[in-house]
């Protein structure tokens, strides 16, 4: 499914450039950052110019050109990979939950490692190149992944329906048309009438800020409300599913989202709303049996005590600013990945549905 | 309880003006809006420069004070009955949640009344006097509640107890220490360590703003988290208790307070922790059977989508933006009123406990 924008895109050769939609100026200004090293990009995913699990995965293999690209050729082979495992290695460090990041730079370095293997006596050139089309293949599976997610999704919403999500986890979050948003788009593709109910999303509001961008261009209707509106929206039945992302599921399908899904998912269960979470396989963490192994980012207060650089609490107080919590997989509806829906999600469900990629 | 600041106070004779510490303000600046006017007490209650339901009620007794001062003396005296209940009507418009200012502006009325019915010849200047002294036992009377409702609470808030409130029920709440927070205060005093965590508690951020600049004040370690993060701390184990306030409590406990709390009962529920709401005799409507008859107020979409004066979301979207929601009386632990506390709050345990009000 084509998309009204471009997330992110790499303009140029293996010495081009990785343009990223700068979705800290969004819904304001629609900008384009251009990053040329590793570095821009790191401070990119923390500032979260870049953001949404999937988007920064395709980000961060790109980042691995960014710093090929900076390589004099010809270099020394052994150089070039020393080159990708440091890079990897640091750009892995910019956030540590969404596990889509790791999985990207495990994709790049076992391709240079691949490379080499294959011909230890390659040209730097001819590693950058492969580099590159590993970076483009990420991002042409993202695409294909947020449509397929779309197109097992889409029979979760029924005509009319009214649909709440959280964040966004939508095409601004993927290189696609979304995770969480691509059942919405398919449905409203084939003629379905919609209503979206976006949680603001704070402390830095990707609801209202982007969620609500990305629906509005769309044309399909959109609400939004504070978080803590979501409880009375379900009490007066307004509400008839439930839609998030995730940034990283464990092996028996606990997953860890946007600080905001725990709270849904519970409330969802008590009002009878099913909860559905939508995520490639890339989001699944086959190595944490459950949700505590999940690591939790926490962010810097100001993003609590400030909104648009001003001050909103005195000075003398603490704060609590984790960025994502775990929502318990018994909570859970059903998982809509791109090989098909995992209903009931479980560790038997999960393994049974992604064989395929974890045999 | 000696509180360290005043919220509302009334300055001068029965001429004189009504100074609200205008919460818009803070935590900012602190500083006193002068009501000389009812239509000035209005616009100060509508937009929010005095809040919280039993503030709301003192307020609201003065204003009956400031419609009279207007009159000349001598009026006839059924010119300013009149007077009395054309103003009591009035600003009965102002907000429709709070019952406390239903309560105080019949109470007004109703000496007005009384006064007249004894001495159907009184002056304008006695009627004057009757209506300030009814309007300063009112104040009186809520400080004495928020001190009685502060021992009766206490005994829910162990040493070291770590308790979450939502919005602001505190000192600047109320004519006293608070509804919610008296609780707090109370063991606070009696040497008790206390961590609060408060909900920002959006749109209007009266957890930020504002219960973080009392508790700032008074000593308690204070803890700011954005509404969307309790599920997490309450996961996590980290609360003993929630404390809330009310702006309405139907006859079977349904209780009407600030959006949000519908979810945190939920959520406290789930985790196994207690649900404490703490509430006068005045926010009790006897007249309404259940939360379903309590009128929600809705507010104006740009709370939604513009903080601190700067456009959060795109323009092209819907808002749902009601103040209020409905908590089930069967996720109460208990209600905390100035006349001892009901445990399993329900329609008979309710009327026992108010029964001196309500023979």
């Amino acid at each position: 499914m084509k998309k009204a924008f471009e997330t992110l895109r790499w303009a140029g050769t293996t010495d081009g450039v990785l343009e990223l939609l700068d979705q800290r100026k969004l819904p304001g200004r629609m900008e384009y950052l251009a990053c040329r090293t590793p570095e821009q990009l790191f401070e990119a995913i923390i500032t979260l110019a870049v953001r949404g699990a999937p988007a920064i995965g395709v980000a961060a293999a790109y980042g691995i050109c960014l710093a090929c690209r900076q390589l004099p050729d010809p270099s020394p082979a052994a150089e070039t990979l020393k080159t990708v495992l440091k890079t990897a290695d640091y750009l892995a460090q910019s956030r540590p939950t969404a596990v889509n990041l790791f999985w990207a730079l495990n994709r790049m370095t076992r391709t240079a490692q691949q490379v080499l293997a294959a011909n230890p006596t390659c040209t730097t050139g001819q590693l950058k190149e492969a580099l590159l089309a590993e970076a483009k293949t990420i991002e042409t599976e993202d695409r294909r992944m947020c449509d397929a997610i779309g197109r097992h999704g889409q029979q979760f919403i029924p005509d009319n329906a009214a649909i709440l999500t959280h964040c966004n986890a939508g095409a601004l979050a993927t290189a696609g048309i979304g995770t969480a948003l691509a059942p919405i788009y398919t449905a409203h593709a084939q003629g379905k009438k919609i209503r979206v109910y976006m949680d603001e999303t704070r402390p830095l509001l990707q609801g209202a800020r982007l969620t609500a961008w990305e629906l509005a261009q769309s044309g399909i209707e959109a609400v939004l409300q504070c978080d803590n509106m979501s409880a009375s929206l379900m009490k007066s039945r307004k509400i008839d599913a439930i839609l998030v992302g995730a940034d990283r599921i464990a092996a028996n399908g606990d997953t860890a989202n946007k600080i905001g899904t725990l709270a849904l998912s519970i409330l969802a269960r008590h009002f009878g709303v099913p909860f559905y979470v939508a995520a490639p396989s890339s989001t699944f963490d086959l190595s944490i049996p459950d949700g505590t192994g999940i690591p939790i980012e926490h962010r810097r207060d100001d993003e609590v005590t400030h909104v648009a650089g001003s001050r909103m609490a005195p000075e003398q107080i603490g704060v609590y600013n984790p960025a994502f919590d775990v929502t318990d997989h018994a909570d859970i509806t059903a998982i809509i990945t791109e090989h098909g829906v995992i209903e009931r999600p479980c560790t038997d469900t999960i393994r049974h549905c992604l064989r395929q990629d974890n045999p």
